[in-house]
């Protein structure tokens, strides 16, 4: 029966990888590797980074293929429909992948940015490709150091305050609104700096860029005055690298 | 100047540990054990047995304390005044152990189970011992796998779905009702089973005890059908170990 594994690598800094992460990666033949067609080489080339760090050259192999693009015209976040077909095209290419390049007794393994729990598809598309039952293979997922905990652990502030809820959520939905009965809010997948809106608010920001890596960016403060300093050191790195991965956590007073 | 590591250590498997910890424990000259006068004495073993897993003997003090008793009376949950007097009685002690066991060009370190983002107090203590004045220290954060990830890892499921939000909370806030506008809820500290409550709803439950260690158990499926298997499962382990860790994730069928 063929294996595999879904593995959380953490969120930039190579040193986040959990010792069990380590261990299923020694026991993987093959990696896939999926170039999601944007500008994110850097990101391909720090999972193969972490595989020479770890592993003996010739004792494994290593599969690329092309994620088809998804429709971003939307703006960058996520709408169901469209990821709903993106995910269909990507589960043929992953039954292919998975029946072609990985033996009857081999395992596999895909490399997860974050954790694989926080806003990735892997997990949904191996479901599907096993529904489909065109090839048979057992999973296992090795959870890994999300963007959200390597953003407050930077910080040095927690994620709740005590007692409290936090949501995890996207700049789409922060966009409609500040969650309901919930003050500390993490927001991921925000290509449009959606915290602008509750800059007159009371509200403190805690923001990181490319947050692990050696271009890491962090800022935090009142939004009001820590918004125009964002928005600056953003376009600037974003002309500067031509790409941007942000998260943020919201924490507004509590109205009580 | 003197150092501190606030080190998360994963939720119960010791592999879970990352790259970061343990270069983050190697650093380390004492390691302040601080035992919950609970039936906790599983869990200070496991933080000794990961010592002795990555550290020569000889190398280290640790120093071990006891936490003051928290009025838990009210039934296990946090109670925001309680914890506050609480914090500033632990902020006491921690102040005692830094000023007096960590020499002034030491590293110490704080071992926190799963993520210290999570429902941790050590930081919110740290930050208060600083204010005090007393004692002066650098410190950093270390982040680590949350129960809350490993959970969701065990269950192979993702803790949000496409595009939508998830938010994690506490089993005092869920009985006053189910978060509004999201429907993937993770429920943390619930010493009462406040699923049940919500047992006649379209909701499937993940749920997990002593996630990670051998003794873990994992039930999922439709509520109406899980909840009696975990209340025998849950009594039935409670009894054998004289404590029980439990994290589950309820996940709503959309209303729209
Ligand atoms: C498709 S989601 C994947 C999240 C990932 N599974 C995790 O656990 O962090 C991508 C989003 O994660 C956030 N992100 C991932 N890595 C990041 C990093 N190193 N610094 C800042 N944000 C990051 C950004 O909000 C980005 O839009
Ligand atoms: C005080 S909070 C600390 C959470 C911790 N910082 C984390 O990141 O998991 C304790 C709660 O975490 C959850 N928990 C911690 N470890 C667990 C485990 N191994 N299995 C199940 N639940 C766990 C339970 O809900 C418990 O009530």
């Amino acid at each position: 029966m063929r294996k595999i594994h879904v593995i959380g690598i953490g969120a930039g800094d190579p040193d986040q990888l959990t010792l069990q992460a380590v261990r299923a990666l020694r026991s993987t033949d093959v990696f896939f590797i999926l170039d999601k067609g944007e500008v994110k080489a850097d990101l391909t080339g720090l999972r193969r980074d972490m595989l020479e760090a770890h592993l003996t050259d010739g004792t494994y192999r290593v599969v690329e293929a092309r994620d088809p693009e998804r429709d971003r015209s939307a703006g960058g976040a996520a709408y169901s429909p469209a990821v709903g077909d993106w995910r269909s095209a990507r589960a043929g290419i992953y039954e292919r992948l998975i029946a072609e390049e990985l033996g009857e007794e081999e395992t596999g393994a895909f490399l997860v940015w974050g954790d694989p729990s926080l806003y990735d598809s892997t997990l949904g598309i191996l479901q599907e490709v096993l529904e489909r039952g065109a090839v048979a293979f057992e999973y296992d997922v090795v959870p890994g150091i999300s963007s959200v905990s390597a953003l407050v652990a930077r910080h040095r502030t927690g994620l709740n305050r005590v007692a409290r809820p936090v949501q995890i959520t996207t700049g789409r939905r922060l966009a409609e609104g500040f969650p309901e009965d919930v003050d500390d809010v993490v927001v991921m997948l925000d290509a449009h700096q959606t915290f602008r809106q509750y800059a007159q608010e009371d509200v403190d920001i805690y923001w990181g860029a490319y947050i692990g890596t050696p271009d890491e960016i962090l800022v935090s403060g009142p939004i009001a005055e820590a918004a125009p300093r964002i928005e600056r050191l953003r376009a600037e790195a974003r002309e500067r690298k031509g790409w941007i991965m942000d998260t943020y956590l919201l924490r507004r007073r509590p109205r009580d």
